[in-house]
């Protein structure tokens, strides 16, 4: 699994049924990286998360038919770029 | 799932029956890298779009049996390289 | 597989059920970078691991419909980044 | 998916019988990676390729038995260094 | 697939059952990553070997059943970092 922070929620214009409804959120990974995931969570710009990838995120997101291949799993209780650099 | 921008269509000689007959666009994500993704959506040149890889850019093509690993999934509304950088 | 020393065990505020009752580690690469992982093991900060990523992760966790996409496997007995450079 | 220049064909001292009889080829991608892939279309030395990962890839051989996480998918009619920096 | 040269044998102190008995063995990518592969061809050390990822990892170990995501699957004839600089 990943750690990433939400940067924002994407606003798609043309979308795929089987996304569901879920929100899709633009993550920041620790390297700096940047995905998106499904939300099942309702998580918070500047929150850090936990999300899952392939194959489990799909069950991660609530029903396996969702189209998904990264997920917000949890969210962190207590991490910051320092807790990562000790 | 991933940000990519749309650079052309891949034209292919040579193809696989079971590719189907969806167009192959190229794409660059927002690090710099190159992919190729099947495009059940039909999106144009420069737009930004959201892609979903693995076992689920086979459904999100449309048909399971279509042989992809990474499937445009929606096209995104508003999205810069400046709103990543924000 | 890859390489991997714990860093911090992970404590969430907002935790998916599938995700069992494992603690999630935060872990480090042998290249520097971070992920997380279920943890079946119970092994301890500083040690040196071995981890399952993907479909054989969830059955490396012990239970099948664990929602994980990285397992802790084995702890290595004899591990330095030294080694590595040889 | 990915595209790749083909640089050679690997020769294998031992191999898994499960790999079948397709030749087995070296190929570059665009962003310098080396990686290895089945090649169920007989593409030669120097041509563009266009490749499909993981659990497709199986199906992409010709026969899902075949043990493969890459498989050349198709031949690319024009393409070039210079077409990707455009 | 990749292309990796075996570094050393892993030695594991806590170990999942369903790890088999095979060797894990260590290993370098041709882009200096650092990995590890279940060996159900007993390679040695120094010598280039072609391994498998994810889903297909498993088959190619010998048993569906055990837990791996990366299999060697075939030792290299002839291999130099010279041949990959060609």
């Amino acid at each position: 699994m990943e750690i990433h922070q939400v940067t924002h929620q994407l606003i798609l214009t043309s979308r795929l049924d089987d996304l569901g409804h879920l929100p899709v959120k633009v993550l920041k990974s620790v390297s700096g990286g940047t995905a998106a995931a499904l939300d099942p969570i309702g998580c918070k710009v500047g929150e850090w998360v936990f999300t899952i990838a392939n194959s489990a995120a799909r069950t991660a997101s609530g029903d396996d038919r969702y189209l998904t291949d990264l997920t917000i799993s949890g969210i962190i209780d207590n991490w910051s770029l320092d807790v990562d650099k000790d």
